[in-house]
């Protein structure tokens, strides 16, 4: 077998074990899951292991995952939050920091010990809102998936901002909350007065996706009668018909990154948390087209 | 902090870490992202861990992952495999059994030492001909994922079986291969000469949505031209125009079952291989329909 490298051994006298943990609200979801492969990958290359916890969306789930991710004395933790409470019972940032242990958040700024992987969701949503524009469209309706998201609280300013740089009134009657879900979403639009707008920014491909269905069960046409864009790039924005424009994060690389903020913190420790920042892009397919005079 | 369980000092004595490694050829994947899911739900039931590796299918690197899980002494491994090559230069079942690790394989009967979760593919392929048979087609192409697999092959005999019973002569020509994937799949779908068949039975959701918008694309309506069975029952087969009619597989309970096949073995050791094999269960929507006169 020749010699083995015994990794186990040698992390034991640094009092830590070569393996990340990953808490997510949902493995099973592609945008975790690409979020997971990153932080995989950056683990493997430097020999190093993932665990990955899907916490689905329970609070107290994710707590204990914290627990058992600290008595397995892995390096660090990378979570993605499962909460969708403004204020939590048990508020894991705080049990973070309480712990001492090294963490990366997806898209909250936690506590002053928390490194922070997200990307521009403001400049994402005025982006969107700027293309509808220059398509043509001044009334533009917003499906958020979680009004408590920093990002899409960042998303809907972003969204404001490029309205208000066109002289557009911004009309809360046009801005409808869902939860990130195709079922949820189904319903929810139904409250929408479908004169009112001939554009649509959902926060997530799957309520972008809810939205076309709904619009083309009562006889309307994407994109000719609703211009739609959407948010993440998943699978289903290439596959449907239309084809959904929508704005790409980096979520792989994303994961990648967070992982390495803990390798590298854990090379050369230091006080100062790290905070990454990456662009979004636009990607235009087939479900947005000039407005109709 | 009160008093904690360290399980890392306990199960050193074992010499083994509370952690299973689980290998998928891409965890970004909502099929593997779900097997992944039920395999960490028991793991976390158990205070265990499920280190996860994404192959990328790459086979040196599925190599290099049972190594490196075999170097942190894992309890055992869930591997679901990458190949795509009947005969890989280096065989990752054979490594598996002359490391000695307690294994599981997803769809794969692998080595005398190996354990094993699957569906039954056979019956699926049967109950989706028989289906299609049932709604008046005779003429049934398929499009296969990838034809080394042990479970396309059970598959596409439970297909020839459901034909064979009702009379129905096999037709090589309306059998297409393709490799699970959207793009690879619009292409293939090409060579299929449509005046030959009126449904379509694809071994994934992905390869039958692909068929559903090439279809489309020259002016056909499904179900209305083409009966189509897709296989997994992923997302796409809720959220396409229309639903897709499919196989759903309970592939969360089987990773659920592949971990805690490995946690049993575990604690009481045995040379016996465990066999699961799990009922699959069709699903009608809205792409399949009585064939027209």
């Amino acid at each position: 077998m020749g010699y083995i490298r015994d990794n186990t051994a040698i992390s034991l006298k640094k009092n830590y074990m070569p393996n990340i943990g990953l808490i997510v609200p949902d493995i099973g979801n592609e945008f975790y899951g690409n979020f997971a492969k990153g932080a995989e990958q950056f683990c493997s290359e430097n020999h190093w292991g993932l665990i990955i916890n899907s916490s689905d969306n329970d609070q107290a789930r994710e707590n204990q995952y914290i627990d058992n991710l600290y008595q397995q004395k892995v390096a660090g933790i990378i979570m993605a939050r499962a909460s969708h409470e403004e204020k939590a019972k048990t508020n894991s940032f705080e049990k973070l920091k309480e712990l001492g242990i090294e963490h990366v958040l997806l898209d909250f700024s936690g506590t002053d010990k928390s490194n922070v992987v997200t990307c521009d969701h403001y400049e994402a949503g005025y982006n969107a809102t700027k293309f509808l524009i220059s398509l043509g469209h001044e009334r533009i309706a917003c499906i958020t998936g979680d009004q408590y998201l920093e990002g899409d609280r960042a998303r809907l300013d972003g969204y404001k901002k490029a309205l208000a740089e066109a002289g557009i009134e911004y009309d809360p009657s046009i801005i409808v909350h869902s939860d990130y879900t195709y079922s949820t979403t189904l319903n929810v639009v139904q409250s929408l007065d479908l004169t009112k707008f001939t554009a649509v920014f959902a926060f997530n491909d799957l309520m972008a996706v809810a939205f076309c269905n709904y619009i083309e069960s009562l006889g309307f046409s994407i994109p000719h009668d609703f211009s739609v864009i959407g948010n993440d790039d998943t699978l289903i924005t290439r596959i449907g018909t239309p084809t959904l424009t929508t704005i790409y994060q980096p979520i792989q690389q994303m994961g990648y990154s967070a992982a390495q903020i803990i390798f590298d913190k854990k090379q050369h420790p230091s006080n100062d948390k790290v905070i990454k920042k990456f662009p979004t892009k636009l990607i235009m397919r087939d479900s947005t087209l000039l407005r109709a005079h």
